[in-house]
């Protein structure tokens, strides 16, 4: 078993590895700057980690990590058009850089690449590995498109909010889960375990990232609070707020949603007032963890000893900023 | 061997059975109009085509058929938002019809339905059948980019322009063809000229369509003519006049693709006599006449009888409009 930042640094040396300063550059320029911004690297750890785990051998998974982080960065690089955000990491987004069309383009051609990586996975498992890429590939689009379709939509309910971030975040963390796990050699029952590990601490973390948008603490959570309440985002502290509030808060939300007047610490301060009296902020703990138990119960009923299990539950513990 | 309209129907029904009635409607609606556009489903049919050149099983291609049909309809989703068109085959585009992110996250569900349809061929060629796929729609999106520069740039020339085509064009066509003949069970030289043989009919294509928009007869090419010229799009004709014309008349070319002053009629008029004084009509017939050559040695040099060949002779026939 390998370190975390050993794994890391076989993802970062494999992206490089990519050679991206292709012809012609107005096409690859934009892709070879998506992948530098970096981030974690969540998405390749994970396949490395589930391949380790199952007692592979972490070489024949590396082609499919590449390809998930390039296919994650594709996604990214559309989102931003799509959501018009022109910040990304801290960095100017691939759409505000160049232009739409580019970012179109380079984005079609990351997912051509991702696939690329993909087939690189060995022969006698790779129907396999592209059955579960490609339903992932489409389940993001679809999560996605539920997320724009809620943005117009009075009416989303809690358990449609769940679907989405399954759809939009959870399952390409399980997807590299299994990924891994099958390039491992994993039989099917290990390699569905881990995809549920990897679909519940999505959904976990999502639900814990909504609530610390407004309730976290700035030092730690390392950006301003409240930005999704100014963004008058449909997020599951405001769903949760608007399903078991009072009518009369109920009403006072919208209406601030809707409105553009307030002051933003007025309307941050107020917006927190009625999520707390909903009991939103307690809600959300007992739901995160509990996709946090079942994430933790999928991997505790394989055969695997605790020594083993270790850097999963370490990445858990880090993605969700805190033991449950 | 079947007829093409037998082929046709196959391919048909096989889009059918891709039941894009799913959820969300808003992802997958523009989807199933995208495919129901239609259009002469070309490339699936090179597919089943070269699959029974070599004495292959249709049935086993005919995912591998659909799947390229499916990623030449993406390609054409994006590239209308690219090219800002709002009408192609007659209707209004996906873009226009709903809206760009829409067609963005549409186009990227295609992608990743493309390549479900390619993971279904036999495993035991599904390594080879990626990678001509995957190179290909590298390829294509590469070509779409240099389009796009080519429209800002002064100094294409005729050659950076053949590869362009070749890239957003030729490679699609050449690519059905040896999916085809591998699906079939073809040798690898057999599925090379295969390929070559779409190639260069693909060029020999596009160059013949690019003379038809300016010389065609309306009646017979089925639309208006002169829109490139309208359009100052810079097409062989235009970028054969530049290298070929006197002094004079580039320069005057040159002027009345900058300005928007000249009526249409006027316009087109114009251009045409100084693409005729360059002689350009006469190039486009010989180097499209001798890329046909090119793509008809490619197949002439396998040992299969006249009759076998004929479908692929009457395809190219078909394409070009005219015998060479």
């Amino acid at each position: 078993m390998h370190s975390p930042e050993f794994l890391q640094e076989k993802v970062i040396a494999a992206i490089t590895a990519l050679h991206l300063d292709r012809q012609p550059p107005e096409l690859y320029a934009p892709i070879a700057y998506s992948m530098s911004i970096g981030g974690k690297r969540m998405r390749p750890m994970l396949v490395l980690m589930a391949c380790e785990l199952v007692g592979g051998n972490i070489e024949d998974a590396l082609s499919a990590a590449v390809g998930i982080e390039v296919f994650h960065n594709f996604t990214l690089v559309h989102d931003d058009i799509m959501d018009n955000a022109p910040i990304r990491r801290g960095q100017v987004t691939v759409y505000k850089k160049w232009d739409t069309n580019i970012a179109i383009l380079s984005g079609d051609t990351m997912f051509a690449l991702a696939y690329e990586q993909m087939a690189k996975t060995p022969q006698e498992i790779l129907p396999q590995i592209l059955e579960v890429f490609t339903t992932t590939a489409r389940q993001v689009c679809e999560g996605q498109q539920c997320d724009m379709n809620f943005e117009s939509r009075e009416d989303t309910t809690l358990e449609e909010y769940l679907m989405m971030i399954r759809l939009k975040t959870a399952v390409l963390l399980a997807c590299s889960l299994k990924i891994g796990a099958l390039t491992g050699g994993a039989d099917a029952a290990t390699a569905a375990a881990l995809y549920t590990f990897g679909e519940k601490l999505g959904i976990a973390f999502q639900i814990r990232d909504d609530l610390l948008d407004t309730f976290g603490d700035e030092a730690l959570f390392g950006k301003k609070t409240g930005g999704d309440i100014l963004a008058n985002k449909k997020t599951y502290l405001y769903l949760a707020a608007l399903t078991y509030g009072s009518p009369q808060a109920c009403k006072e939300l919208k209406e601030i949603y809707r409105g553009d007047s307030m002051l933003p610490e007025e309307k941050i301060a107020r917006v927190k007032t009625l999520f707390t009296a909903a009991g939103v902020e307690s809600l959300c703990e007992t739901v995160s963890a509990d996709y946090y138990k079942q994430a933790m119960d999928a991997i505790e009923q394989l055969n695997f000893s605790e020594e083993r299990l270790l850097p999963l539950r370490n990445f858990a513990t880090h993605l969700l900023g805190r033991k449950y």
